[in-house]
């Protein structure tokens, strides 16, 4: 077998449908054209594959990063169960020497949520401190200009995570966009693609229309598509997981896709190890396309 | 989304493929040609996937069984530290009685050594008690002919399995179609895809050289495709899973494949989960095509 031919012919035929897309659009129109800046030749590498922290809540941080490792996954966003803004620099260095031990990338911290100007800057200190991209977190709105002067002060970037049909103030990933698409470039989406789809939307939709913004990505599987859609193993629920990835392909995606298992939390190995497995056969699927 | 839809393309495009198939072969020829008696126009229907219960040996047959449930198998080979083709007619109905409660179906056993007339009675004694399809085993070659007078009498299939580059007898599917080909059309072949690779055989390939008589699959992955390689997590190694699976598709199988996970012996839930997430994943990722 030749992985090499079949890469080129996976990246040409997605050539070909990049172009397509760029004079078509995919799906529903998005709310502004995000794609003027990625040429249709722009190289495709695939996913990165992470993990949300959250997915082993019940865990302290040591076991976390031992079940991270032993799942495969080498980019993880932390929660603060397992390491708080609030934490000093010695608990960050420690964090991080254990995580970089087992190869695995502190990318980003979240979901935060921010509710005064000094949530806001203990945020972004320690995601800098830290030596993170982004931070997943929910800020209350008047405190966006406060977030954008952070982002400059900072380089952090904030990704805006939406929290499905129960949400008021960010329910879906489109609502976010509207709060932010005319602020600083580094303040963005963090899609929980489950969310979405309880909040009734597909999110390979909202991928495309919050492209220019799209941060960061939680992904999971959920039962049904709606309210009361629950956490199920990737690949067991509604969600379709293989048409949002070559959506992301074609789009030309190069943050992190970041499982958040939310089933099982005292037990959630064996689902998360599923789910992971079925993420890295869709892309694998989605590949041999060109076979 | 529309699924119905999806899937209507797909058959449609492996449908064109088929053809293609049936017209120009896929990969080096075939000992002889298998796809006479299938039309291009069979339906697909996805492939079956299993469990080989070896894949949970150090453990007792009712964990066994929990766990292949948790990880959403319901088609099972069970081996003999959980059902022994010595096992009495009570033992069979016990055990059937538990997978049945677990929604499992226990379609096969093995891989069982006949080294004796009395083994090969044993074996297909046993299995026509316990309602399975086929047996997979390891018969001396003097043996054959009594075991297609099993198979006549019992109704049940013998597929022998392979176990690569040591196996002086069966290293490769291809060393088992050989001794079989002109004999009883339900003596066929347990295809071990590791140990195929490990031969230095594409399985895709060895799929199609012995496909009429294709009975089950042992599906795996390894380190390296060499006599050194080792028992990983699906995904993980050397071997292309998309392209086997796919040729399966296309060429219309309609037996199991059956998990056998080999690393890991005393833990093997999660490394058993990601590798059947990644089975899933696969299927999905292909049959994405006509997205």
């Amino acid at each position: 077998m030749d992985q090499t031919t079949d890469r080129r012919g996976f990246l040409k035929g997605l050539g070909a449908a990049a172009a397509a897309l760029g004079a078509a659009g995919l799906g529903q129109a998005a709310p502004r054209a995000p794609r003027a800046a990625r040429p249709a030749a722009t190289p495709v590498e695939g996913l990165r594959l992470g993990l949300a922290s959250y997915s082993f809540r019940a865990f302290k941080a040591a076991q976390a990063l031992e079940m991270t490792q032993r799942i495969g996954r080498s980019r993880l966003s932390v929660k603060d169960m397992h390491l708080a803004p609030k934490a000093s620099l010695g608990d960050i260095r420690s964090f991080r020497a254990k995580a970089q031990a087992r190869g695995i990338e502190v990318y980003a911290c979240g979901v935060v949520t921010m509710k005064s100007e000094a949530d806001v800057a203990q945020a972004f200190q320690f995601a800098k401190d830290a030596n993170m991209e982004l931070i997943g977190g929910v800020p209350e709105l008047d405190l966006l200009p406060k977030v954008e002067e952070w982002i400059t002060r900072t380089n952090v970037k904030l990704a805006i995570h939406n929290h499905g049909p129960e949400d008021k103030l960010f329910p879906t990933p489109e609502s976010i966009y509207a709060r932010i698409q005319t602020r600083a470039p580094r303040l963005g989406v963090c899609m929980d693609i489950g969310h979405t789809l309880r909040a009734g939307l597909d999110p390979a939709v909202s991928a495309e229309h919050c492209f220019d913004r799209l941060l960061d990505i939680h992904s999971k599987d959920v039962s049904e598509a709606s309210a009361k859609g629950a956490g199920v193993e990737a690949g067991r629920g509604v969600l379709d997981i293989p048409k949002l990835f070559r959506t992301l392909l074609l789009l030309g995606y190069k943050g992190t896709v970041s499982l958040e298992y939310e089933k099982d939390e005292r037990d959630p190995l064996a689902g998360a190890a599923e789910s992971t497995g079925y993420f890295r056969g869709v892309l694998a699927g989605l590949e041999a396309k060109a076979l």
